[in-house]
C-alpha cells in the first residue's frame, strides 16, 4: 500500500476538485492510501454520502489555508496548521507516507518542502520540474523551472539525470533526448556555466545528451528534457503557456467580431474543442520536485478532480518506480554530489 | 541628408528584397542618402532600369557574403571583404555616415558592431533589442535579447535607459512602462543582481519603471520595455516567436484534415489573414543596437522590402531624433557608467 497525502486546500476549484480528484485516485489505483488535510468538518461534510474504501482513507486536520498572497517564507512560518504545511511536516515526520500532492500555492509549497524535507542522497539542490505538451503529442520536461534561480554547471548536471529518470520512469519514455536550454544550437555557446555544463553532460553515461537547444524550438517535439536555471526555465514555461493563451485569446475576440466567423467557428467546433484539450493543463497531471526525499507533486492552480487524480497518479507512480533511489544511485556515480 | 549603408547580401530574399527595399525608402524619405554594399555587378544590374535618383545612392564593392554557418568572431576576421563588414568598418571610419541595416546574421552583425564600432559615451555594454507585437495592438521591446549572456545590475539600468528612450523617440510612446522580467511580480524576487537591479531602476528619474514581471504577461499589452539579461531574453523573444508559430502551424494542420474544417476556414479566411498580418515580422522593422557609437538594425532573416524599407527608416528616425545624444546625455546623470 502506498501512502500519499492530499493537500485539500489550495487551488481555484478546492476543496471540491481535490477531494473528488481523491476518490478518483481512490477507485482507480487499488494499492494507495490517501489521507486529506484541511478543515476536517469541511472535508467530511463533502465526503458524506460518497462512495468510497474508507480503510483507506484518512482526514488529518489542519484548519488554516496558505493563499498565494502569503509571502512564502512567512506561510511556512506562520500557518505551521494549513493543510499544506501539515502535510510537509507529516510526510517529513512519518516513514510510512511516501508523498504529497498540492494544488496551492507553488512558492510556499518548494519554499516549505525544501527548507523542512530533506534531500535525497548526493542532490546539491532539489528542482522543480513542470511537463508541457508539445505540438507532435509527446511531452516535454523543464528542469529546472524555479526552484534554483542561481545554478552552477554540477547543479545542470544533477538536474539532466533526475529528470531523464523522471521521464523514463513515469512517463516511460526511452533515454529521454536530453537538451541545454542555450542561446544557440552550437557547442561554446552562453556563459561559462552553460559551456561548463555542455562539458560536463556530454560525458555523463546515462544521459542521450543532444547537445544546446534554442527556445523557440521547445513545442517541436525534438526535445524529451530540457536542462536550464530556474531563471531561464521559469521564463520558459511561463512565456509559453502565456504566449498560447493569448493567441486562443486573440482567435476568440475575432470569432466574435463578425458573423461569418461564428459560422466558421461553429463548424470548427469539435477542432477549436481538441486544441484547447490539447492545450489544457488538466491533462497532464502536475510538475514534480525532483531531489527531495520524498515525492511532492503540484498541481496546476485550476486544477479540477481529472487533474488532481492525475497528480496522485502521478506521486504514485513515482514511488512505485523506485525513481528516488534509482536517482540516489546515479548520482553518487559523479564528482561534485553533496555527501 | 542622413546617410545610412544598406548590407545587401543576407536574409534569405537577398539581394533583391534588400534593394527594393532600399530604393522604396529613397522613395519615402527624401532627405535619405543610401549606401549599398555587395557584389556590384549584381547590384547595378538589378538596379537597371529601375526609376530612383542616383544623387542619393551609391553602391560600394565588397565581393563576400557573410552566411549563417559562418563563425561570428571568424567571419568578421576573415571576410573582411564581405557586403556587412564593409558596411560596418565605413560606418567606424566615415564621419557623414549615420548607420547600418543589415539583414545578414545575428551573431555576425552584433558581434562585429560590438568589436569594430566605439560606444557612446558612458554605455558599459551596447545592447540588442527587438520588439514585439502586444495582442492590444501595441509593441513592447525587449532589451538585452542575447547581446549580453551575463550583466549586472547596472548594465540592467543602462538597457532600461536606452530601450525606454528607443521607444520614446522612434515609435513615439510617452514614458514607457518599464518592467524588468523576473520570477515574480512581488519586489524582493530574482537573485541578487535583480533585486539589486530593482532598487537601482525604482530611483532612476527618468524611467517609467512599473516594477516586476513575469513573462506570461508579455504580449498582455501593459509594458512597453522590458528589461533582462541576455540570456533570458533571447529565451523570452525566441520562446514567444516559436509558441506563436507552432500553433499557428497546429491549427493549419487540423484544417487540413476534414473536409468541414476547410469549409469553416474558408469563411474565415480575412480573419486568418489579418491575425497572420499581426503576427508577422515583416511589419515591424528590425532589432536595433543601442549604445553603439553609430546606428545599427537588423533586419528579420526572412525580410522583403517591406520590412526592409522599415528598417532603414527606423535608422532613419533613430538618427533624426538625436537618440545617441540623448542616451549620452541621461547616462552620464548616474554612477556606474564608463569613463
Amino acid at each position: 500500500m502506498i501512502k500519499i497525502i492530499v493537500d485539500c486546500f489550495g487551488g481555484d476549484h478546492s476543496p471540491q476538485a481535490n477531494i473528488d480528484g481523491a476518490l478518483s485516485a481512490l477507485e482507480q489505483i487499488s494499492d494507495i492510501h490517501l489521507i486529506l488535510t484541511g478543515d476536517e468538518a469541511v472535508i467530511w461534510e463533502y465526503l458524506d454520502g460518497k462512495s468510497y474504501d474508507p480503510a483507506r482513507l484518512e482526514v488529518v486536520h489542519a484548519p488554516q489555508v496558505i493563499t498565494c498572497d502569503d509571502k512564502p517564507t512567512d506561510a511556512i512560518r506562520l500557518k505551521r496548521d494549513s493543510s499544506m504545511m501539515k502535510a510537509i511536516m507529516m510526510l517529513r515526520d512519518r516513514d510510512d507516507i511516501a508523498g504529497m500532492v498540492s494544488i496551492g500555492s507553488t512558492g510556499a509549497l518548494v519554499t516549505g518542502a525544501l527548507v523542512r524535507l530533506g534531500r535525497l542522497r548526493g542532490v546539491i539542490r532539489p528542482t522543480f520540474c513542470p511537463i508541457l505538451p508539445t505540438m507532435k503529442g509527446g511531452i516535454v520536461g523543464i528542469c529546472d523551472s524555479g526552484a534554483n534561480v542561481e545554478v552552477d554547471s554540477a547543479m545542470l548536471r544533477q538536474f539532466a539525470i533526475m529528470a531523464s529518470l523522471y521521464l523514463e520512469n513515469v512517463y516511460e519514455v526511452a533515454s529521454p533526448r536530453t537538451a541545454l536550454l542555450n542561446v544557440g544550437v552550437e557547442p561554446g555557446k552562453g556563459d561559462a556555466i552553460r559551456q561548463e555544463a555542455y562539458g560536463l553532460l556530454k560525458e555523463t553515461q546515462c544521459l542521450n545528451f543532444v547537445g544546446n537547444m534554442e527556445s523557440r524550438d521547445l513545442l517541436g517535439g525534438n526535445y524529451d528534457v530540457v536542462v536550464c536555471d530556474g531563471f531561464s526555465g521559469n521564463v520558459l514555461t511561463k512565456t509559453t503557456e502565456g504566449t498560447a493563451l493569448e493567441m486562443l485569446k486573440l482567435l476568440k475576440g475575432k470569432i466574435y467580431s463578425r458573423f461569418r466567423y461564428k459560422i466558421g467557428a461553429l463548424l470548427m467546433k469539435q477542432m477549436f474543442t481538441e486544441i484547447k484539450d490539447f492545450m489544457n493543463y488538466q491533462n497532464y497531471g502536475g510538475s514534480v520536485l525532483l531531489g527531495t526525499s520524498k515525492v511532492v507533486v503540484k498541481g496546476h492552480g485550476s486544477a479540477k478532480s481529472v487533474s488532481v487524480a492525475k497528480c496522485i497518479e502521478q506521486a504514485y507512480k513515482m514511488e512505485l518506480s523506485g525513481l528516488g533511489p534509482k536517482i540516489e544511485a546515479e548520482l553518487v556515480k559523479y564528482e561534485h554530489y553533496e555527501e
